[in-house]
């Protein structure tokens, strides 16, 4: 997302209780181009107000001039400048919890020995047990090498450790999964595959995090290939799934039909060549493609698309989907009235979508519009109750469907931190495994279940 | 432990209010060979008392003839069988949870982007931070391929999940670290060694559980040698660890120096290899040692033990100690006067500890006595904490002797449930950590921290 690269700072403010003093110094910010976040009351006096703001910054240097702007700012006083998020991070965002109290020999013979023996012996004589009578059957591994985190890139493994137990918080929070971080020491695709397959019996599902393109689309279908359960790279069809749902809106809005619509796609890494594959999968058309990378090119071909060019995509398609990292790639002059563009590059996208709608787009969006916490903790969550062996192309446009239907008037995409989404989401994925016989669990009362907030 | 192999059911029975009811009860379970775990009353009527009692019983046979003979006890009503070990096993036992609320976008922000990204690259700037802003600090893998399991042996992982699963409520529960099962689906050491090295950044320590001698040695020396964090097989140091508390305990009560006694240790598998190593480094004398297999013997030798034969061990030495697994094995007349013997195989020892008092032996334990638990958390959570590169013979012995003077009067060991002897445990070890100059943690302040339970 575009501000994936900026500082988040508290800065804590004393500002005198007169009119405009507030609008005032959010405007000293401003104008220096720092962000706002939220405003929280402090406290209330009879001649100040103490008020936390959250500012976000591009970097150090810009920090420091935000500080001293506002150390300047008359009628306010900066008390304080905290870094909640570090303190946060105190110990990481995750923990392993027993869901039982041991405080008695009573207990400890439950859980532990020798009342455990009898469970083990069960599941050995049928281990299809092992989903009802272990927490397997709500472990995700969030396997990560840490070569392309965020819009930091290649930052290895530990330093990615943030950003995994973030996803575990979110599966957690919407879905009730626990997602379990595995950090990888090695890049090598074949090492990767084995270790994760050796370790594969712990989970219901492998979800691939912040791998580089091209070793994540091998390393994602070996892994499928070798594994009964699922394997999802979000990355790739998490991302897929919400911009399909962002373009079943657009056009429905717009009321045109996606199916169409020519398609291009201008950049085919990991996002965009699961993109260009999931609307051929859905509209039963080729996307138009191109980038920098021979190979690229070929996997697209390979899938069924048509290799393209720049200019081509902007001149003839309907649709033009940018996820190449190149800041204002797309002139504006070469925009086409009517087009939908969706530029997606974070921090900065190929064009700005005011610019774009300027130049007579009739619709646009940028990165951080189209948000990845939509899609993989619904879809895991169905897919992992159901019981597949593998997440089908279906399943996933079952996903976009949903969110799509999801989304109330006017905005975009639905609020991410809405746990019926989640939920919604969730049973379309399994309800389509149904379908296509690929559940291998009883889903008997399963569509009926209300929504359960959390954890199991 | 002896009741490990035991079905472990909650019977609730109405009793007429009638002096001796319960007891005669009890007297029919116990004539039958069923053990009695606790017993909880219900309801009190007028007339009846309901009341849930915990039966043990060998097998689903000898449960069905306890239901009989419960059934047409006088003055009694079964009023229920019910399994609630496997109840509680539903779901598995642990789960993965975040440790924040995450219902707003401001709390969005801070546990996922854009707050994360700059904990991502202060981590990246400086490695040595993941211990402070990452869940890594607390996360024990707890691994195994199911090989030796319990008394059950090699029953593969799935089925061993439980027992993971209970280690890691155990961890958290006595020292508030974070377990994580891992289960192995190969057998073969390299590749077992290959993968855990694999996924060892996203760990503070490795504890290895429950798999089969002689590859556990192999698997452990391997993977210490790769790694620049504590490794530890519970069966071998954390049973030696328990063992060298037993016989400080058993030897300070009789008066006697263990450094004065001859040691004997019959059985040289993972625990028995392990006995014998700690006491020869405890105590600076060699061993006697025997086993059937010749490499075991191999083993001890070069551990600086001598091979031996069981006559020779029985006839010769003060202290014996039996982890063999064959029932029975020493024969009351071979036990001398004044002997100190831990007969420990599961779940019946090599010779019952009442026979050998009987016999004249000073001393007698069996398995049961024997707990584990008193070892591995507090041992664990030391050597994280001083963030030690391996765990040292002398740290293994450090905690062993702390358990050892943590034994109230007329106790062979401490309560392993209370929590205090855990914190001394992790405290001892981490001291010795220090001395050796194997702690890479700043401890200020650490040796006086005042227990704190639970989790991070």
């Amino acid at each position: 997302m575009w501000w994936e690269a900026k500082l988040m700072r508290t800065f804590r403010v004393r500002n005198q209780q007169k009119a405009g003093v507030l609008g005032r110094l959010l405007s000293v910010i401003g104008d220096a181009g720092g962000f706002i976040g939220e405003i929280k009351t402090v406290r209330m006096g009879s001649t100040s107000i103490v008020r936390d703001i959250v500012v976000f910054a591009n970097d150090r240097n810009h920090l420091d001039r935000l500080v001293q702007l506002v150390e300047s700012t008359p009628d306010v006083e900066l008390l304080e400048v905290r870094d909640e998020v570090m303190e946060m991070h105190q110990g990481g965002k995750i923990a392993v919890r027993s869901r039982y109290r041991i405080s008695t020999l009573s207990e400890l013979r439950r859980v532990y020995t020798p009342g455990v023996a009898e469970v083990c012996q069960k599941i050995r004589e049928n281990p299809q047990l092992a989903r009802r009578f272990t927490a397997i059957s709500h472990l995700v591994a969030i396997v990560t090498d840490g070569s392309a985190v965020l819009g930091l890139g290649d930052i290895g493994p530990l330093a990615a450790m943030p950003v995994m137990e973030g996803k575990a918080t979110l599966m957690e929070t919407f879905v009730g999964l626990s997602g379990m971080p595995i950090l990888l020491d090695t890049k090598d695709p074949d090492e990767i595959v084995r270790s994760v397959v050796h370790i594969a019996p712990t989970f219901a599902a492998i979800q691939l995090e912040d791998i580089s393109a091209p070793r994540c689309f091998e390393i994602e279908e070996k892994l499928q290939a070798q594994l009964d359960k699922p394997v999802m790279h979000d990355d790739q069809h998490g991302t897929a799934v919400v911009v399909l749902a962002t373009l079943l809106n657009a056009t429905r809005n717009l009321e045109r039909s996606l199916n169409r619509c020519k398609i291009g796609q201008i950049g085919l890494g990991a996002a965009g060549l699961a993109i260009a594959r999931m609307l051929m999968h859905y509209t039963g058309n080729p996307v138009l493609g191109t980038d920098l990378s021979a190979g690229a090119l070929e996997r697209l071909a390979k899938a069924g698309g048509r290799p393209s060019t720049l200019d081509e995509i902007l001149q003839t398609c309907d649709v033009v989907i940018a996820t190449t990292g190149a800041p204002g790639l797309i002139p504006p002059e070469k925009v086409r009235r009517g087009q939908i563009i969706l530029a997606l590059s974070n921090p900065y996208p190929e064009i700005e979508p005011e610019e774009a709608l300027k130049a007579g787009a009739a619709f646009a969006a940028d990165g951080k519009m189209v948000n990845n916490l939509l899609g993989f903790p619904g879809i895991l969550r169905g897919a992992v109750d159901a019981n597949v062996p593998r997440i089908s192309p279906e399943m996933y446009i079952a996903a976009a469907e949903t969110i799509a239907e999801c989304t109330r008037p006017g905005e975009l995409v639905p609020n991410p931190l809405d746990r019926e989404v989640h939920w919604r989401v969730s049973r379309s994925v399994a309800r389509k495994a149904l379908e296509q016989g690929l559940a291998r669990e009883n889903l008997n009362g399963y569509f009926e279940k209300p929504f359960e907030a959390g954890a199991p």
